[in-house]
Formats: C-alpha cells, sequence, structure tokens
C-alpha cells in the first residue's frame, strides 16, 4: 500500500478472532498459503429486487490506514489479544495483494461476487471486518436511496438523515444515498469529504425563538433572500403561507411543510400559493417518507423532498448483510459442508447479460479462471481495485457511480424497479 | 469547555440548516435569547416497553472537540454556507452553557426529558445533529441490547457485530451494547477506547485453510491452548465434537455452533461433550440470535451467545427517534402548535416513582422550576452533565452505567421485562 496518511489507523476496527487466527495460522504455516475471500449476499434483503454496491472508495482509503503503529501494537500487547511473534510480524504489515470489485453504483444480486480479495491467508484474513462494515453499511443506504430517487422521479430529495444514526455513519450515508441518486445533503462534513452539495435553511427551533412567525420569516429572509424555504407549519399552515408570501413576495423559493398529511397540505399550498401570485414557489415536503411515501406523493403537487430516518436506515434493511468467505486455498476451491450456509468455491468473476434491447437477463456468476463467452450485450462486472498492494488508477469519481446506477437501473427489466414485495430483478446463475 | 486536544473537529457533523439558522438569528440579536432545548423520544420504538439510555459521555467527548477551526471555517467560506459575519462568530465558538441529562444505563419513556441544553440560542441550536446523532444511535443499541441481555440471564453474551455496521458505529455499538448487558465484544477498538474486554478464537475461514477439521484444531490449540472454543460446525457437528476432544482432550474449553437448529445441537452436543468425558466443556452458540432466539434457547444447554446483526442494528428499531426541541425562550415556554407533532413547553426535569418494595410507578415529568414532592422512594432522574461550559467532575463510568441499568431494569414491574409487543412499562406523567 501507499505510505501511511496522518489518518488515524483502521488496524483495529477489527475482530479479535482475525489475529487469533492470524496467530494460529502462523504457528503451522498456514498463514503464507495463497487464498481468495470474497465478498457476496446470500440473499437481499426481504422482498428487495436489486441491491447498490457502495463503499468501495472508502474501503480503498480505510485499507491504506490499516497499519499496526505502536499504538496498536501496545493496546494488543496489554490486553494480551496475541503473542509477540504476530506482533512482530503486524507490526510490519502491509496489504501487498490484488482487490477486484463491483464498481460502486453497479447493482448486485443474490451471490454476486462483489469484492474479491487475493492475498495470502494472513494478509487477507485481516481485513474482514474493515471490510464487510463498509460495504455493508454503504451498500444498505444506496440500496435504499436508490428506492426513494426511483420512485421520486425528476424531483430532487434532500439527505437528511444524519441526527438519526451514528454520527459518523451519517457521512457516509450522505455519500451512499448520492451514489444512490439522492441529489444532496444536509450533512456539512459530507460536504467538506466528498464534495456533496449541501442544503437547509431552518428548524421549527427557529420560528419559536422569534415572537411571531413574521419575525421568523422576516430575520430568515433578510439573510437569505427571497430565495429561500420557508418553513410553514410551525402554527397554521393557511396563515403561514399567506404571511410567508407577504413578508418575501412573489418571488419566494419555496415553502417547506414537515408534519401532517403532506399530500393533501402540498395540494392546498400549492392552490393557495397559485391564487397569491407565488405560482413559482416550490414546495418541499419532509416528515417521516420513505420510498412507499413518496411514490403516494407522485401526483401531488410536490417539487422537493427532504428524506431523513428511512434513507440513514436502510428503509427496514440497515444491513446488506454481506459476509467474507474463504472460497480458494492454493488454487483449490473450498466451502463450508453445513446445510443451512452453504458456500460456493472457487474464485469467482461474474457478468451481466442483457438483451439486444440493453434489458439486463441474467448475472452470470463464474469461475474466475473460465469465463463464460461475453455476448454482444454483455457486460463484465468486476474492476481491478488493487493490484500488489497498489490501489488502482482511474478508479471512477463520485459522479461516475452516481451515473452508473442510473444506466444500470434502466437496464432493469420493468418489474425490477417495482417497490412491492418480490424476487431478484434477474436471476443469478452459477456456473 | 476544555481546551482543544488532537482529536478532528466534530464541528461539521452538523446538518446546513443549523448555521443557517444561526446566521439568520444573528441578524436581529435573537440569537442571544436564552434559551432550553430538550431532547425526547415521542415514543418508544413499536411495541417496546422501554428505553435504555447510552451516548452521554460520548457526547460530551465531542463536544469538547466542537471547535470551528481554519479547516472548518474555510470549508464553510469555499462552499458560500453563511456569510463571514458568521464564520467570524463560530470561529471563536464555544460552548457556554449547561447540559442536564439522564444518567447512561437509565431507562427512558416517551416524554422522558433524556438531555436538556441551556444556551444562548446560537450556542445551543449547533449542537442539534451532534447530540441527536449520538445519542440516537447509542440508545437504540443499548435497548436492544438490554433486551437480548435479559432474555439471556445468567449466560454471558458476546457482541460480534461490527461487520454488520459503518465501521465506527460499530464501536460505538460494542460499547452500548456492554451498557446493556452485554459480557464481551469482538471489536478492538472497542477494547482500545473503552477498556471493554475482547473475545474471539476463529472464524470458518481457519477451519477451511486447512486440509482437515483436525490440522485446525491442532493448530488453534497450539497456539491458544486447549481452553479456547473450536468451532465444530464447518463440516459434519459431530463428527466436529469428536475430533474436537480428541485433539484437546478433556479439557476442551468450549465448543461454537454457528448455524442450523442451534438449540436442537446444543442439546445433541452436550449430550456428545458429556459421553466423551469432556463434562466441563461449554457451548457457545451464534449465527443471527435476537433476544426472542435467545429466549427460545433457554431451556436448552447453551453456556454463551454470540450477536452479531441484531444488536448493532437495534433489533428492528435502529434509531431511537429522539428529538432535539426548543422548549423556552428567555424564560418562557414555547412549542410547536400543529396537530401531528406536539411538544410540551418548558424546560423540565423527572422523577421516577417507587413503591416501597421498589418497583416503578411512574415517570413524573414536570417544569423544571416547579419540582413535585419527592417521595420516600422517588429518584430525580436528570444529573449535571455540564456547567458553564465546563463537563462535570465525577461523571459515572462505563460499569457504573452498567450497574445502574441492572438495577433499573429490577425495578421495572414484572410486564416491563416482556419480549411481546406492549405498552410502556410505566405511564409517563406530565405534570
Amino acid at each position: 500500500m501507499t505510505p501511511p496518511t496522518s489518518s488515524p489507523s483502521t488496524a483495529l476496527l477489527t475482530d479479535h478472532y482475525e489475529l487469533t487466527m492470524l496467530a494460529s495460522a502462523l504457528t503451522d504455516g498456514s498463514a503464507e498459503r495463497d487464498c481468495v475471500f470474497e465478498v457476496f449476499a446470500r440473499r437481499l434483503p426481504d422482498g428487495r429486487r436489486y441491491g447498490v454496491v457502495a463503499g468501495a472508495a472508502r474501503l480503498l482509503e480505510a485499507l491504506v490506514d490499516f497499519q499496526f503503529t505502536d499504538a496498536e501494537i501496545d493496546q494488543l500487547a496489554a490486553t494480551n489479544v496475541v503473542d509477540d511473534d504476530t506482533l512482530d510480524w503486524l507490526a510490519s504489515y502491509r496489504f501487498t495483494g490484488d482487490i477486484d470489485g463491483y464498481p460502486e453504483g453497479e447493482l448486485y444480486f443474490p451471490g454476486s461476487p462483489v469484492l474479491t480479495v487475493r492475498a495470502s491467508f494472513a494478509e487477507a484474513v485481516v481485513l474482514e471486518t474493515l471490510v464487510l462494515s463498509i460495504l455493508n453499511h454503504d451498500c444498505a443506504i444506496a440500496s435504499a436511496a436508490a428506492r426513494m430517487a426511483a420512485a421520486a422521479g425528476t424531483r430532487p430529495i434532500i439527505e437528511m438523515g444524519g441526527r438519526r444514526t451514528h454520527e459518523y455513519a451519517a457521512v457516509a450515508a450522505a455519500r451512499a444515498a448520492y451514489i444512490g441518486g439522492f441529489a444532496t445533503t444536509s450533512n456539512l462534513e459530507a460536504g467538506r469529504r466528498y464534495g456533496i452539495s449541501t442544503r437547509g435553511t431552518v428548524a421549527h427551533a427557529f420560528m419559536l425563538l422569534h415572537d411571531t412567525e413574521e419575525a421568523a420569516f422576516r430575520a430568515q429572509i433578510e439573510k437569505l433572500g427571497t430565495d429561500t424555504t420557508l418553513l410553514v407549519d410551525t402554527y397554521d399552515i393557511t396563515a403561514g403561507i399567506d404571511t410567508a408570501v407577504r413578508v418575501a413576495g412573489t418571488e419566494l423559493g419555496a415553502v417547506r411543510i414537515d408534519s401532517g398529511d403532506v399530500g393533501v397540505l402540498a395540494r392546498q399550498a400549492r392552490q393557495q400559493l397559485d391564487r397569491l401570485g407565488a405560482r413559482d414557489a416550490r414546495i418541499v415536503v419532509s416528515g417521516d417518507l420513505d420510498e412507499h411515501a413518496i411514490a403516494a406523493l407522485r401526483a401531488e403537487p410536490v417539487d422537493a423532498y427532504g428524506v431523513g430516518t428511512a434513507v440513514v436506515t436502510g428503509s427496514g434493511a440497515p444491513t446488506a448483510n454481506m459476509v467474507y468467505k474463504l472460497v480458494e486455498v492454493d488454487g483449490k476451491p473450498v466451502a463450508k459442508r453445513s446445510e443451512s450456509k452453504e458456500s460456493r468455491g472457487g474464485r469467482k468473476s461474474a457478468l451481466r447479460r442483457h438483451k439486444p434491447t440493453g434489458t439486463a437477463t441474467e448475472e452470470v456468476v463464474h469461475q474466475a479462471t473460465s469465463p463464460p463467452d461475453p455476448g454482444e450485450h454483455d457486460r463484465v462486472l468486476p474492476i481491478p481495485l488493487v493490484r500488489g498492494g497498489e490501489v488502482a488508477d482511474n478508479l471512477p469519481t463520485l459522479e461516475d457511480s452516481r451515473q452508473r446506477l442510473r444506466h444500470a437501473l434502466v437496464s432493469l427489466p420493468w418489474e425490477g424497479l417495482k417497490l412491492s414485495h418480490g424476487d431478484p430483478a434477474i436471476p443469478t446463475v452459477f456456473r
């Protein structure tokens, strides 16, 4: 990997057993065996028709910082996690292997080999938790976001759920939601780290701070101009809209409604705004929206959505439940044999088959060494992410990933975009 | 607050609108009004009977690091979030107000004033997202963990869900689960940050790495001794246990079963281990356990549980849905008036009433300035956390919080500990 950065080490974002496995494997030489670990989801969350890959770029950053400095070694020594020989090995740890993965914004299905790590057992086994934490979180959020963005159509969604999840998960969630098709975020740290455009105006606290709604509107407009979003549901919405237009004039940018039956209220607000001459004033709705609520508002005069809790908690599926499984040792496939959790051995790759019209028909997962003949409309899915420990050049940007998803969703059979519970949009075929 | 530490600033873990509210409030002087913000949950997650407070100590750490250094100011300037006057104000931001809150490990109910922030509007409004992110996450995890620990009784639970949630949420989740009653964690960073005892032995990858199950067991025992946990379900469990005892002898520490119908398998394993003379070998079960699965295993010969996904995702309730509401301005109560989201104004405190037997009977939430007469068996719930910007001395330790919860759960009416859906264990009474 590239040299240490000033970031804090990510090396202890790791489960204890990864290091005891390493220690044990160092005793009999098995630690040096060539291994392939594969990340995949055995199934999609209940009733979901597709998953969205996100997190690869965050993983590659975390991998660069995965180093056992003196601070980590001292901690492991003080708590007797592993013996001195293992600590010596960890102190010089650098990942020198290869990683391939589905690019961010790509769709995945049950059994898709979303990430493949090739290295010695020792080098690869210690990455399990870091890899899974990042992919399980980010894929869960991006998958939920994509359903919401699809339901919203051309109407933009602002992500505003940071307060409903861990303070750093919030930052990653904003990024994953952006890949999923959200337009902007309220999260300032996501603005800083990822360049995502941030948005926000006022909360109810600002309204209550002032003696009257009018005073609050005036203060807001004085600072933010008339092209701002006034929050009109603190007291009486009809009176609030009257006041909003009186104070801002017909140039008013938007009103936000955050409570009540927002469909009905949006219709009434549209009529009232039009009657008052504020025909260009937009209507933003928020308040416990999820993909189903957004879909139910399709026919209503809503211009933008604010979505919080539902997206940052994966809308019922807060984790993608991906696993990191050893599939090959010294070139030979391996797999667990017990009944309920069968895995398929061997290093794999995948391609997606499409009709000439561009509609996806199946996900073909195959042994990496024996790819099927690629048809004219097939697409190989994994890309090289790391080679010999070095992060690949020219990886997709965040915008690329967002665009990739947009195109991928268009390629699904139409049933695949339905919000109702159903089977995966295309079958996974194992070759 | 205390002087800056070397930690990265937490100041941008903030929603855009907090700064635009600040900017607007600075224009008309309302920014300097004395305000009280209150954190509470309007309701518990569906069917839950109590919530568990966690996160306060993490919040106080994050508050110390909530400073707008040049890096944050430059970012806000470059993205035009707020004007220069507001940036000047932020550059010298220090929280100088007071914070009271329910101590970690305390129970909460709908409307419990879990945290109260008293400061100028300007100082308090910018903390909304940081406060809520930490409390919503940590309370959700601790609440789920408490149900699992109650179901497990005296059997220990190891938290092993780091891989199913964001990599830093994982660390906080391990801490919250510990408050909730879990015994140990797999997460090494939680061991470092919070001193929680970490545990782990091997995964299936270690078994598959070796040519035979026996070779894997031998390598593990050579390094970790016979008082270790052998994973016996990679191939055939009966054969695995035979091999385990043959290799480790009757001194074998434990076996772990991670798949299948773990109740039936545990019973068979117990009989087999006893027959083989390994009567002291413990049985650890894991694999998609939640509080209901744990409860269903009560009668089975299980010695310890490993819990992952369910605890780190809050077992169906990944966020506590707490809100941060302005309740008082310049000494006068304020509250939003709209129908669906009514709030109660005024700075509040709370006490919990108990029968002479110690059983809790009600949560009394009252105006802070007019406390009801405390009965002999009542307990005032909030404690001072910050005074004049300084973090209070002698705050409860992590062990204190864990003990507090243990005592608090014993005080609930017996229905309150049922896992089934129901009403809050005690009513909240507003005075």
